[in-house]
């Protein structure tokens, strides 16, 4: 965990996301050219838009937690399993969103959708619905096994890479259970509080901030008292990052955040401010919740009125002050950090885009 | 590549199917105890009853390349390596089943099914359906993942790992793309013998046998010029494979397979079979093939037409030639392998398993 007298005084975090989405453009691209026959380019050019628009905040996450445990800064190889984890995320999405059922990701229609509409507008299938179901299927499984291709040619040692094993598989599974859990509590609105945090805790608290800081920190040597560091700040500001992403899922501004604000009240989804305004509301307030949240029918009107209830049952009030406490908390961990100045400085920048954001 | 006296003189391809379905018993076991949660364990357990009915062809066949090669016939690395090869092809049947909407697999609900069920019959979620998909997606997903895990926990070095790392990618690869072929030919009956073949190729000519020889092989050390063998001997035999499972498909007694005898035709599934059907039949031959294959609502009758015109154009006759012409091509490259005979024993005897089979 030594920094090195070689290291950059700063980090850039733009150039790193630059980097970033460059080595998955190219990755992207040699597998179009190397594709065994003609019929995958399309399906993969779909790939390749949806990858285009995210936040890339694991990438980010993992190229502090590289940086700050004394990695170079110039490392082509951090880069790589930077990518690779954004493969890896874009798995995760395509069959979240199969899952969720979902139109739209990130303003555009989620894969499998836009796979449909181009073979329904083509009519070269029987079944439109069918193969855009089944690519993105196929495709979210490519992700998940480029992902680990990526990781492997990332220039990483056999060494560097066995260290990270255990993470990998944690974060992996930390994933897949939080999904489930998800999954299983769709539907079934809920005043239970503990639940609806242990589906954020999993879904995003140890998936999206502290895991991939913990790959970045251990392939540059980290030791477990770094590690520890990265746990304490990163758990409470994932878990603020999904608490926001729970915000904006009521009241974010669609065309901001690129999804509907329906879906969440339309699947019922167990989110904390949900289980929090069904916990407080009064007699009327549960009535509607309970009538409006997980029904497919559900419009803006009825979304207005399931807003209008978190709001006056202070459900929105508490979940902000939830977001502002972890992030706190979070952001004090950095205080006694024994990491490089620019790090810290990277690090709250990007957890204030992870729960301060709009989108 | 040296056959070191210390090798027993045969394999006991019995005693390794059971001792492969023992890796994968205690390391489900191991999941379920493990889970984070009460919720996964219904789950784990239809993941369990469904991974119980598999030939497990794949990991006998990876056994037989690394003790072809002269790998300790009493590793238990190597077990556990045919096991992940096992948990890899879960994977894909969970998916193949969910894209091709499949009601039964070894004589059971497919996964999505059976999960369907499960929770219809609790009453504990509103869409059992939606529930069963996305539990089939997410357990599908999580055997890609444990694949891995069981893969880097096997016990094999980090240089034999890494020398297999190529050949799990061309695996993975080359299953995705032959899935993705399939799917885009269903609904699309053609007289394409080569599309077909195509097909046959990817999904199973080079996924069912080559690469499992080639990975058991390279892990005990195997120069290229085995690698060349097995894929001599690999291809042939999984192309027949296939071949046969087309057979099977449209012949086979469905208490046997497990499978419905309507699923190709009712998919419109574009086989090597049918292909040929196609592109030998008269006119009133084609037409009635034309209605029948891919109709939703094909039954007994219809299936029985269809198998009508695939014996009388001469194409079952002409694909059980495919298959004879095959298995020898396979087994011919074995007379002259310098590999021990004990090891041509065991593949021979796996090649006739697969070809000759009912099931």
């Amino acid at each position: 965990m030594s920094v090195g007298s070689e290291i950059p005084s700063a980090i850039d975090l733009v150039a790193v996301r630059h980097a970033v989405d460059e080595v998955l453009r190219e990755f992207v691209a040699d597998r179009v050219r190397s594709a065994a026959g003609p019929e995958l380019p399309p399906a993969l050019a779909a790939f390749d838009e949806y990858l285009a628009g995210g936040k890339r905040l694991r990438p980010l996450l993992c190229y502090c937690g590289w940086y700050a445990a004394g990695g170079a800064a110039t490392s082509r190889s951090i880069l790589r399993v930077a990518a690779a984890l954004e493969l890896f995320h874009t798995f995760a999405l395509i069959h979240d969103d199969l899952i969720d059922q979902a139109d739209s990701r990130r303003g555009r229609p989620t894969l499998h959708r836009g796979l449909d509409a181009y073979h329904r507008a083509r009519g070269d299938v029987p079944h439109p619905d069918r193969v855009g179901t089944g690519a993105a299927i196929l495709l979210g499984d490519l992700a998940l096994v480029w992902s680990d291709e990526l990781l492997y040619a990332s220039g990483m040692t056999e060494r560097q890479l066995t260290s990270v094993r255990g993470l990998l598989d944690l974060m992996r599974n930390e994933l897949m259970y939080g999904q489930y859990l998800d999954l299983l509590g769709t539907g079934v609105p809920t005043a239970d509080l503990d639940a609806a945090l242990t589906i954020a805790r999993y879904k995003s608290g140890k998936y999206t901030v502290e895991r991939p800081l913990q790959i970045g920190a251990r392939l540059a040597g980290a030791e477990q008292p770094l590690l520890d560091m990265f746990s304490a700040f990163g758990v409470p500001i994932g878990e603020a990052f999904q608490l926001r992403d729970d915000v904006l899922g009521l009241f974010g501004d669609p065309a901001v955040t690129g999804k509907s604000q329906l879906d969440d009240i339309r699947d019922g989804k167990r989110t904390v401010l949900l289980a929090i305004a069904l916990d407080r509301a009064d007699g009327g307030q549960r009535d509607r919740l309970t009538r409006l949240i997980g029904d497919p029918a559900v419009d803006g009107a009825g979304a207005a009125e399931v807003r209008r209830v978190v709001v006056d049952t202070g459900a929105l009030a508490t979940v902000e002050a939830m977001i502002d406490e972890r992030l706190g908390r979070g952001l004090a961990v950095l205080d006694d950090a024994a990491i490089p100045p620019s790090a810290v400085r990277a690090l709250r920048s990007v957890a204030h885009a992870a729960t301060v954001r709009s989108a």
